[in-house]
């Protein structure tokens, strides 16, 4: 079942339940308090995905307390974002981590069978946008999704775009990774007729400000269906194009 | 069928259509150009949803010669955004006009029998948000969805929004829209396990600049499944949550 | 001949002229001083272009002013930008004044006969970008060039841009125009080999920001060709355009 | 008494010391000027609470310099914030200095008995905002205050939130820092009924640009009660939170 | 008891209610849903003050019925602010508003006696700063509390600031408002040692950016005890030096 | 004498008048209290000027007001500046006013007979800076100065600006004004050797952001002597370039 | 002959090949796909000019595998822009690369013959600009052009540019480089009548903005001819000014 | 004689020198092109200054370079700004050189006799923007000023500043340096009736954003007669005082 939650929530109201009791076991279920993290073991209940750690600004110690936490509550796979090299090669002698250096993506545990409705295709403007790609293709794989990966496909030759056409049109969800001008989002939004996120990357210079120009230019973006996440949040993408893979198990 | 062109394109893939037939149709079909304007005819098949005419910054006749264009061509629902009370008025002499002045919508011809998967959740956090929330609304429903409205359920009261738990458990897509902090879809983003798709808001003063600060607090969400687009779009958060609303009917 | 001031310096190197003789006419020469504008007679010789007055921020009564005070040197044909449309009705009682509101470009007697090697392409995204196009397209006009318009052409619909291939493939220089993502320029620059001029507008709203998502877009554009002008300059665009458009006319 | 200024002007208006000698008071006392630096060994008198020593862009002899000026005058217990490792490693040669390296606070001296009228609630959204966190909680233990740390719990997972309730119904000043969308403040000014002091924070990356994103969110917030201080500045919200609960102590 | 919520959650801890019993309360109790305002008659009970209105974006229709509401829930005096002279026009036929039209302020019902612990200083740096400073005061003084108004005492006549040191120096709390570069609140928080609220104002012109100089300026205050809330939020300072003037009562 | 204040603390000093008897002067004199404003009576004796009046946010009671004040406290001539008409024409009916709308500068009294040690220039790069011109001129004016005007010199058209090179060379201080890219200011800066005051005026559209453009310029600006003020500030410039072109007269 | 598609395309027209054999044609020339870039072999082609590799953020693996597949489609000379010594230093071991590690331009293969219709000039207001400067000079330098370098012409010794006003005036295009306030275009595209190409660098400090303040001013030029490229881009400005160079040779 | 170049135009008026044999002076005198440089020995007589070398972005050759073809035009004095530790390393080897760590000032020969009419002051607001105000004091004591230094004056404890009433008093010209919020250029500049060169530091975090905060407070300054440089920009300042200072010899 999706989402124990509104099962609880459900009981509550049939009367199958006392509502003491729930709010027992919401008051006790949820995290885990280790002084510095509250680590979130409710989550899948409550969202359907397990918990995500975000190893920018923790210590490696940090990371490794949380990953041995979420795996006591039962979690198989744990993926963990904006991991630095350090951070990998502390946690590699206690857990089975893959680590990828580009796109500083770990993953502890093993990848699960895709059970998404469809495809998601991940493609980029160009070849400095790959870390980016990775962030959000592997953050999909972690949540069984099957991805289809189109890298440097700029508008600037748009008969390479054109020419990845099929894949294209056959995905639930396009992940429309570019930086300088990211004009790829819109140019892909007026071809296809699924949702498109848009994720600007901090790749350019000058006027680029950091992924501000890709920025504006995709919440612009004159094609519909797109929406945006924040500057190189592959995986914030790739999170939601699972979402979309799964809406076919929703109720 | 929902696409026509992937259908033009498999035709010709299979041979049952040769290449310059198929270049033959797409070079007739797609518009009109009435020179002020190249009106799309051809979206629906490319993108499952008829042309909507973005009504700022067009004069009264050019509305009406996109709008008649459309209908000669076969859309029975023609969706306006943005458009000023002057149009409406010239509109409404020469079409079957519904206007709502506070959103600025016109919808030329009948509203379309809800066919989505579920239902789609519209909420504010506040009053003034209204108009925004009201976009995105009749946008979805022109689009065929069934739409449920939760206004002024912003953060600093929190039972108010916790109210309504159930609604938000229960919908395909939430549309959060907030001006000032824009919190509230941080908050909803933590609470539901669907996309969430926020629309920052130029309500406020000082230092909201606009629709700034929500619009940044909303692409920095840490809530996982949030995805933004522009300040008052009302109606591209209404399109991408109908695209999401019918995504059981993809093949 | 295109430059007196080159052939004057010429002169003096030759020893054709004294350099006091020289030193003589430049000094008299170029403008006049009006109190409140000194204008430029001697534009011509230095830039083979003529004065052209910048409207905005100048009286009806300055303007006319200007206008009589290059008239009287021998300008035929006067170019004003930015016009309002009170300066408009008081100097069509004075002057032979053409006035396109929508663009706000006034010209004070005939325009010339083209003579540039080839022709200008005005290109828009939409149609509310027309008005900078006007202006753009008139400045060319009456700068002495061939004008093609293509209104409308945004990457949302690639088809309706792609349908006109061929005018753009034929252009000596493209003025690329649009607001929003101001996509068109990177997408046009990736398709042609003649220089493509952007000019963002302030068209759209939200995070477009008054035209700089469009002008960030454009200054980063990854097809090469591309340089920008201010947002709104339509004038500028059209000057610069005309300006290759008479490079075969160099020596 | 807690402010000697008051009482020395008190006596001037009372005729009890003539206005040369209280002149010559103020001119004697207030600093001891370092060249580098005028100590201020009047602040105590003036605002009840001693002087502090901001770290950055100060030589470690500098430092050292302004420490041994504070204590000459008497004051036990000096506070140094930002302060290098080197310059700590500096100064542990030459006093009593305890450092904190994740918070690079200094404090040279005994901490002091809480003498507070209430608690300080300490609380962060999430683990990375943790050295601001506790620059905030030391320094408003050097100024003697009980303090409560609340760590990690950031609007995403409201329930981590809503299980401290009890904590932060009880306190008399509650410190809310968070970075990304710094929602935690105005959630948390919506609860309660004391002054909460949002303290943006420069974590995140992108469009958080450095902590603006969360500062904005926090100007804008919707909750009454809510101030705000600087970027990253726990300091000052440590020092604001000391003076609202040790308001009972004022006459 | 100023705090009903808490009293609520005692008892259920004490056990003399049971938990469905309270969640019943809480579920019902909270507010009313007008559907464009879900109107919080909790807000007393929860914060210690009563709910305000923000009028700025709803019609005159929807404040005559909010403040309807409220009345019918048993609030005797209502605050409006940002209140245009349309919506006061409109309300003053049905019901005994008083109406600052320079401060936008709309006071429904008598104003309390106060029952602070003090003095509220509000102090301006021009004179174009009032209508803030007035929103700032008549907030404070619906709130219950004595305030004193110095206006006119900017940095630029140090003199003139220096005058009223005692009104200063007896201050509860002092809220400092200031436009352009906004250095009174520095100033201020160098003299004094109670809490300075900092409320920029959009007074200025070029490059004060609507007020941005003077948040800038605030929010980097080299003076502690300063904290600011947005620009022209003079609501939300006088909410906030009330809660300060008002923490002797607190258990 | 120049400053009266240097000389009452001589006195101090040198024993010739007690400090009390000092204090009490200084308490006395400075300022008249209007509720609305305190009215600077003792600038002219601390800053060698009179009191001037900033006319924006100020209604015209409140103008006529201070203008009273100050001329019961002995100055015979009043400088206002930013004053709308409306205030102008309530004011001319009450006093000796003399208005230029252009400028928005009003004048009460007589203008004095210039006393300053050369000339001020003030010089423009377009026609549409006049307004600020003026603002800067008619303030020099009011100070004893004489002025002369350059206006319409901008560095598109570089032989306008070298014409008058003799009297930028004969200058004691140059105001140099400009709008769009504000280049006027580094190149005049590069000819002279008096002190250059900048002021970027507002005049430009698209990214001239209302002035920012001109201002970063300046503010970058290669030349040396070269200091800036606000946007507009017209009159800054001119109360500055006074007060350097008097610094012969200082002891 | 300059352009293949065109060709390609107007033999389609001509019916002399068949609209499949095109298509196949187009589908199978344009790039190879590395899997982390789509190398553009169709360039030349299409625009003119042969595919140049952006150098930042590819490994030097990357950029060799780009090389190999360019050579091996028959490309002789290739550029790499902003290219890093690590990469410089892999290539120089397999191929005949000349690198230049100010501007850190990589050349692979021999420069061409200058086949251009005039000379290009490429100016900069100081030495900090002259890495910039080489990017645009050595750009132009593959691609066939004249280059005349003067270098340190700022506008605050006005007669160090003027000394080269011959080179100016002969000029087919001119490439401006200036960082600070950028004021060289305005001042150039004042003297000269050919188009000027303004490239803002980051060179510069404070207000500069990494080289905002620039970019600003040159859009705001109000010289007539100047268009701008991004900070920085040398190499964009290179390519627009051989473009220009090369329009003789258009038919 | 302060201006040569005056002198030089005087006599081409007075017919005692030909124009070409001027122009003849004027082409041959002025610079030295070093190819990466025009070094500008003309300046002393255009302006009354040395040429000053600003040191960033230029290498130890370059440096070395300039400063020998300055000393062989004869200037005996050179100041460097900006000046990395390795080239000051580089000339100490070469020339006299005297070198400042902390300001990065470098100044080459012995440092003139002070000659101005008066005394400048330069004050900081804190004691990390000292490297600043060495920059500035170095400055003007090279070109011959005296100056007296007040460090550590900040707004935060005016007693600092108020304690040397006399040296403000005193000065013909006041350097205030300032970070963080700035206010200390409006405190000086409502005391002093001479010129107030404000400089804003980098000095600051989090919302000081590189010293734009201080920028906007002071370029907003309430008070007269201040006007503003480039952030950081202490020889700036330090130039314009001495001009300042040294306008008593101007004829």
């Amino acid at each position: 079942m999706h989402n124990s939650l509104t099962a609880l929530l459900t009981q509550v109201r049939d009367g199958s339940i006392s509502v003491a009791d729930a709010a027992l076991q919401l008051r006790e279920a949820p995290f885990e308090d280790l002084g510095y993290a509250r680590v979130d073991h409710h989550r899948r209940l409550r969202q359907g995905a397990a918990e995500v750690i975000y190893g920018a600004g923790k210590t490696p110690e940090q990371i490794a307390g949380i990953v041995d936490s979420l795996q006591r509550s039962g979690q198989k796979t744990v993926l963990i974002t904006r991991m630095k090299p350090e951070a990998a090669a502390y946690l590699q002698e206690r857990a089975a981590l893959t680590y990828d250096a580009a796109s500083r993506i770990g993953i502890v545990g093993p990848l699960p069978e895709p059970d998404g409705d469809g495809k998601i295709v991940v493609a980029t403007g160009g070849t400095s946008d790959i870390p980016v790609a990775e962030e959000a293709a592997l953050t999909a794989e972690v949540l069984g999704n099957r991805v289809v990966r189109l890298y440097d496909v700029g508008v600037a030759g748009l008969h390479r775009l054109l020419a990845s056409l099929d894949e294209l049109m056959g995905a639930r969800a396009i992940i429309a990774i570019a930086g300088m001008e990211g004009a790829l989002a819109s140019v892909i939004g007026g071809l296809v007729d699924c949702p498109v996120i848009a994720v600007p990357t901090s790749v350019g210079y000058g006027a680029s400000f950091g992924g501000v120009a890709a920025l504006l230019s995709m919440l612009n973006s004159c094609a519909s269906g797109v929406s945006v996440v924040n500057i190189d949040n592959g995986f914030g993408a790739g999170y939601l194009a699972s979402m979309i893979n799964h809406m076919g198990a929703k109720p």
